[in-house]
């Protein structure tokens, strides 16, 4: 959805349990979008605090992390889930995929052409344990978890409800994910 | 420079303590380039071990991590720094940065538009500390420490010497990396 600078949104993990694929592009000039490496430089962290921001490949807060009433567990270093991805998982044939979710959602705005940034995944569990490796967990929200996004700029916004159902992350049972503007 | 499938180079830390922005990009399509975010997935780590692929944002091989006779410390969390974030620290003017070398290097290949990838970070030193909260730390490596990578598929390879000279991620005096062609 297009999000007008200032407006708040919260997306609600309606079941519990679902991760939930989230990205912002500046409504202008998507070439401009979160960066989750540049917003890792700019908070000195994994991921943002309540009361910091993520900001764009240019540096610039796009979205504030208002309020977080999950227990504060979420991802931003791995990639959304793609067709390439269900085939090395050994799915043959088509898969949905937060990719391809992004994707239609953004044609569907008119925008064709846009990179595939690392998205904010909210909800997502990949502990960083010893020696560098990560870790694939179940999601640990409870139904009717939330978080709320601050925009501060015109963008657009897309979340995907991941739909991997081979890797734990969702526990294998897909469910939905609600986005109320408020 | 134009790497061949097979081709091996090294990376070499010349006097020590400098970190190597390293970037890979497929030489007849530069929209796929070696993603930090799909290589973490593929090796379920913040970075590859000896014998383990960085892979492109389609998940194929793109760089094969042969050798590292470096105490193994490297980074890719954070962004290549650019203009902004020279401005950001305080810095009035111009700065030489790692994306500005990035895009000199590509455009005397001949290829003027390119997306700016997070970097793997040769010898940077940014620790996970607790709590999800990242460290800025010197660079580990001592003089004639080095890295040998192998292209898996023709590619460009972009190496830049981290112009930092603010935060101690190079000492604070930035030094010369050397590029082998083996």
């Amino acid at each position: 959805m297009r999000v007008a600078a200032g407006q708040r949104l919260r997306v609600v993990d309606v079941e519990g349990g679902q991760v939930a694929d989230t990205f912002a592009f500046r409504a202008d000039d998507v070439s401009e979008y979160q960066s989750a490496e540049h917003t890792r430089v700019h908070v000195n962290r994994l991921f943002p605090r309540p009361g910091e921001h993520f900001v764009t490949n240019h540096r610039r807060p796009i979205l504030l992390l208002e309020e977080d009433d999950t227990p504060g567990i979420h991802d931003m270093l791995c990639a959304a889930c793609d067709p390439e991805r269900y085939t090395g998982l050994g799915v043959e044939g088509w898969h949905a995929s937060c990719q391809e979710n992004l994707q239609k959602a953004m044609a569907e705005l008119g925008v064709e052409r846009i990179e595939i940034p690392q998205p904010i995944n909210l909800f997502m569990n990949i502990p960083v344990l010893e020696q560098g490796a990560i870790g694939w967990e179940p999601a640990m929200t409870k139904a009717g978890d939330s978080v709320t996004l601050r925009a501060e700029m015109d963008c657009y916004v897309v979340v995907s409800a991941c739909p991997q159902d081979i890797v734990v992350i969702n526990n294998k049972q897909p469910s939905p994910v609600a986005i109320e503007l408020l």
